[in-house]
């Protein structure tokens, strides 16, 4: 995936009907202004290159991947739609060129490699600003020639592949509680990281942060070494100075078995929960057998609460820029849109290639009707919807009836259920793709092969889990709101 | 319905977390100034009710229905939500009192009245404003005791019944443009009724304006009376001064005979649109038919584009503020969740109320998953969406599949198409409702009269019609895109 | 002074420049959105009309004055300013009528005129809103006729003359917190107001608000009768109501007996200030003594702290809209500003009258080089620095060179304190006007009087006052930051 | 001078009374967003260090200096100044760590140093931001050893002395719009340097862009080359990589030739302007005086229009960031509080260091009240008033008692002309400072050498010029609206 612009154009009321209360007349170039890098209305059609495309003026669309990339907004007045200007008065513009590339100071690069060969416990954090930056490779020869463990953060899984050894994922909350040295590549201290401070870190962690923003840098924390520049650039630097001694982060250390340690028996209880037999299924069986049948290249989409969090621990991404969930703002509805943007880019690039949209049933709510646009343009796109009757937590049928038993027609169901048993695969079958209502691991199993077995037209499987299925037990409180 | 206020309330990041990048953290209060009347984030627990309720300092609530009313909106950082206070810390506040009423200037009254007495072509344009005003009984004596033709905006309609006599809806494009005094009672001269200008309006037009906001008087035209104040009392003062002298605008003058004549033709051409025989129908045949069944008290819910505006001339209210459509601003989505408003309305007032929900197929596209909250509480909603496949035209199956034959799965269909045969209905099934496909007039009046007598559950009928269908045609060319 | 419309007219930068990085390139009708009523800017010269002067579709204007009046703002691109356009595609606008009048529901005027009826201690607040809507000669008749007691507001002074029987402003925080009854003639219960709450006021006042402004109506308190309409029109419903019965409030009542006593102890106590004869002089001598040479029909300009607020109580306005301070906002640097625009409405109109700017030494600091502007154009304004040294309070000479002594030249001097003994008045000499250093009753009394005398040319003041002088003695402590 | 931060602390009213009409209640972070890089309030006293100051969290002052610099708005709410917290619920915070440095990359340097080598007529221009990232010693060098000629905007000024033989200042129109090659370090191709468009530019010269913003990059043209970086670190990668070769620009090239013919006779044209011997004295005889005897170290801060042009042009800069003018915004009123705070700065740092403060009369107006503040603080500032009685051009007396002679009091005079003859140098005397009325060559050599020698206090040197008196002739038409 090459660089590709977040531009958003919109429409607005005709210039000459304006203050007059014309159709959907709205300042909208200012209401934009909160949300994108960039906001604006050219002011005449011959602007409009200059706005959108401009190689030599391209200002919205060089602003969007230029610097930390970021959305741009261009209001075109509705009387453009059918103005008419002599062809030669447009100027046709080239694209701009890549983005610029910049470095990390020498000395700088000097002592974080200093740092980082005199940790007692590092660890690395891969974030979305390394999938970004492209800086798969540099990274895992780092990972990989200097034997250093691994966590990725939600948009940052897959720059190195999630099984990989070393990562440890399965230890998160230990590997930031207990590291002493910690290389942040492309990853905000947000509360997606507990803003990097204590109890969820030690209190005199060393930070190295390697980021394309400056303003980014000493963010929350204090750090030991800023490292300013492209990612993958940056981490080239990295390899070549620790290149320069003959040293290595020994595999049989301390750090190295804690960590491993307590990933086996974190697998081990995750592996208990997804081999209960009893009905309805749990989180982690339907996503076991998800895993199972995973195709290696596949775009993993996802939103939800429980949905994303437990499946985000689960279901592996082994290529960078694979996976696309609600992240840092964690925004519900973006799930189906995304998934279309990756078919369009799978289809344009490898036949084959699947995206795997896992929804939780509260999170479909907001967009599922997106599943006409899917069947129109048949996208190869499976959708799961992870069904427990509500949001956390629903009601079993049986509670449901029992609640509305007594209750007169307006009674006020709890907000965060949902109505019990919706069939949430009628949605695709509406449209003429295929449909699944599961409720037992063998049919799960079965609806996926078929799914991923037909090319033809996309599917939505509607994957029942028991109400009150919830996460295996935390070490932190407050870890269900703030994980990764 | 009383007053009700509009008043949203959102929740932000803790408070503490401010600037450290914290969950959705946002500046949510500047984001919503734009959209709002008024925005604010109490800055203690204590001060919620001073914000929200307050009866003394209630400015909020009273925000929303003081003067014109308009949403607002209150923010609450997410630490509220578990923050313990001292009961006694909190102020509980009664509720503010109901707006306050005023009146037009006497003479202002008294020149309006002379104007209207001396118009040749006398028509009463009753607006939203008049609705809100509840304004329907002075009003109605105006039309009446004075022999005056009227004309309702969209969401006007009902606050006199749309069949009575004196209605000239069926002439309204005659009846703007030749009227030389127009009464506008709470309607704005905005896109919907073409700013009041040639060459929809005689040039020398006299507009008499009545509305509660002082700012919209004389927007777009010079009026030859405004006259500001509560609509409801000001028409009281209209009526008290016109009572004054014997006078009633001659029931058989030049004008109403025009009127007459064009409402005539206009409701024969419908009628024979509407009683074609041919399949797919046609947008006046599914409106007929749905009207012959239209309970007298419902309220009617619609959004679309050629759905919304056919909808309205021909599907009738008899009630006062049971007509919600999209409004000034066009946008689209907002259908379902003004149904489920009014039907939790309709629940608390009167057990059979029924909402009728007249969708176009693209416009239920924006927020159908909504069923889900219809079939959750149960609510007394029969949702039609007329179904052309596409948003003003798409293509039959057909069509369709011709274009479909030639291209890759990538090639792009026409932006303005939906695919084919959707089964909308299905939305509804997948969650409990009962759900229709319906492609005949006696399909449709079946599958409506079934909904009807079903009060135990939500209904959707998706009505299948002509691709191609339009609206018979018009006087102007623009009027499409911009009639009442 | 007839409704006189706010417009502000900005220039920004050429379209087509935009986004490049023009001259002055902002986006300013956003910028002023918080600031103003209205922000727009013409899309075309063709448009300006349209949105400034509108008769027909004046929005700028109309919008500054109907309704609560309010600043409005219009942007000029720069390339405008040299653009050809047909002069016949400009249409020329008349100017918009006067602000439409409303009144209040007669069912709340009958209200209202009883609890005035029955009050006990009654007290009428005279506002701004009072002054803009020429409600002087209404709300005199009420204070006369009906023997009631009344204060004005900042702004609201000079609606009654200042020195009519029943004006209470010397018995103000008596008045205000003993009264059972208050009327509040567009006057909102703000900062200034104490928010009409205890222990400023009595817990069970009532209150009667008439305004303009719906939304202004029960702000802060729960009013027992709100009049929403025009203050003049309103006013006069009240007196036609008040009329029907023989009434009157008692003139031998125990309450104004009280106010009487309260503001003769108050009158003597300032008096017996004012007629200190030490040096340097303080605030009440000093207006005693320029209260005494007041043309009667003066405008009174005034901005800063202890000079605006102390010179509020002495000097007196006798006519409406004569009195022009930093007003609720308390925004410092508007005074020459507002001489400047007073002067030139003088001009036009009056020959003789004369502009009295009473300045803060602090304050004129702000705007100080206006008076060029003022010399420019020979404007009869007479400018008064009262000058203490300082913000609140200075040092003197021989404080300031002691403290002074012991500094390096880069000691920080208190905040508060400006350079002693600045000569302000060569400010005006600099530009040919008169300039007066005074320092006793004598020198200013002999200053005032050749200021007055000589109608050719502006004249300065600089008033030298004791450094630590302040208010006398006040009931409330925190009455100095919120008085009225 | 070290990296400053622009950090803007405001007062805002009490939160408790929030939306009841507080003291200046307005939401001020919201007002503050257009114009600041970060605006925030913190949400307790607590946080107003993580706010303001934070090592660990100081995001106003870390962001107002980390990446591109800006000021930043924090907020505190007037019930903080009052409020008591215990002192150890305060975390005390350490500065945050030097602004983070980055380098371009290796290949983008190397093809750089490639271009220039190939340059046939090549030209660096140096702008503020080389000034900000302390650049002058690697540039000096690039200048020096490879023989370039250079441009300084007027901010870059001092980066290199202004008399450095390679700088080419006297023929910039020439050096502009010839060169085949242009090296941008830190400066914007915005309106100052005609966007970097044709015809001031040749259509295909070769744009390498040095800078910190990468946002910067490409904007308003398509570059040869992007080196995205420390401008500072990154001219020493340039340094090194031209090192690499034997190479220097031939100092006998044609184009140096060109270059040093235009600069010869535009420096003559300059110098005969400036020996012109009538009275009163045009701007290049004020300057050439002036230049005479600047001290080197001295501060120039400049503000007005043909003042700060022309100034420009002859006073000359012979250190880095010591110069102070009006920059990209151009807003008038800056000029004083710029003089004041490297006033500041200098009294810190070098005790007979002066600030040379070179205003125009209209733009002394905006903020001449300073003057005081000067004088309080006994700075070491010099203020020349460049005056010629209006903005651009102003009457001189007789033409002004001509045109006054017919007018009556309120007839308007021309817009762009000020009262002829003000005595500024009286704001000067009336806070204590030295004033001088100079209206020759020998009274203003006379004043200059006096206000040089006169280290006790400040002084303002009032020099009258021909109030017709303008700039020399230019090639471009738009020349004057947009140099540089």
């Amino acid at each position: 995936m090459s660089k590709r612009p977040l531009l958003l154009i919109g429409g607005s009321s005709e210039r000459n009907q304006e203050t007059m209360g014309a159709f959907q007349e709205f300042p909208q170039v200012e209401a934009c202004r909160l949300y994108t890098k960039f906001s604006a209305r050219p002011s005449s059609i011959e602007a409009i290159p200059f706005v959108i495309e401009k190689v030599r003026y391209l200002r919205a669309v060089r602003t969007s991947i230029y610097g930390r990339p970021g959305a741009c907004y261009v209001d075109i007045p509705a009387d453009f739609v059918n103005l008419q200007v002599n062809v030669n008065s447009i100027k046709y513009m080239e694209c701009c060129m890549s983005p610029p590339v910049s470095m990390a100071e020498t000395s700088a690069v000097r002592m974080a490699a200093s740092v980082i060969r005199n940790a007692k416990q590092p660890l690395l954090i891969i974030g979305k600003g390394a999938a970004y930056a492209h800086a798969e490779e540099n990274i895992k020869k780092l990972v990989e020639q200097y034997k250093l463990p691994f966590l990725p953060t939600p948009m940052g899984k897959g720059v190195v592949p999630d099984n990989h050894p070393n990562c440890v994922g399965a230890a998160r909350s230990r590997a930031l509680q207990f590291a002493d040295v910690i290389v942040l590549f492309g990853a905000r201290l947000n509360w997606i990281l507990h803003f990097g401070l204590p109890p969820r870190y030690q209190p005199d962690v060393k930070f190295i942060q390697v980021d394309i923003c400056a303003e980014e840098l000493g963010n929350n924390v204090k750090p030991a070494v800023t490292l300013l520049g492209d990612i993958s650039a940056v981490s080239k630097q990295l390899l070549e100075e620790l290149d320069k001694t003959a040293w290595e982060y020994p595999p049989e250390s301390k750090w190295w078995k804690t960590l491993r340690e307590k990933m086996k028996s974190n697998e081990a209880a995750s592996k208990e929960l997804a081999s209960k037999k009893s009905l309805p299924m749990n989180y982690y069986t339907v996503f076991y057998h998800v895993q199972e049948q995973l195709p290696r290249d596949c775009f993993v989409v996802s939103e939800g609460a429980n949905t994303m969090d437990i499946g985000r621990t689960v279901l592996q991404n082994y290529l960078p820029r694979h996976r696309l969930d609600a992240g840092t703002f964690r925004t519900m509805g973006v799930g189906l849109g995304f998934a279309i943007a990756a078919a369009m880019v799978a289809k344009d690039r490898s036949p084959g290639q699947r995206v795997i949209c896992v929804e939780g049933d509260s999170a479909f709510g907001f967009s599922g009707m997106e599943v006409e646009t899917i069947c129109r343009y048949n996208l190869p796109i499976i959708l799961l919807v992870v069904n427990n009757n509500g949001i956390y937590q629903g009601f079993d049928m049986n509670t449901w009836k029992e609640t509305s038993k007594f209750r007169d027609p307006t009674a006020v169901v709890p907000p965060m259920c949902l109505l019990p048993n919706s069939h949430y695969e009628q949605i695709m079958t509406a449209f003429g793709g295929k449909g699944y209502f599961v409720e037992t691991p063998e049919e799960l199993q079965k609806s996926l092969r078929q799914s991923l077995a037909d090319t033809t037209k996309p599917s939505l499987i509607n994957i029942m889990i028991e109400p009150q299925a919830t996460r295996k037990a935390q070490d932190f409180h407050w870890l269900t709101r703030s994980n990764m």
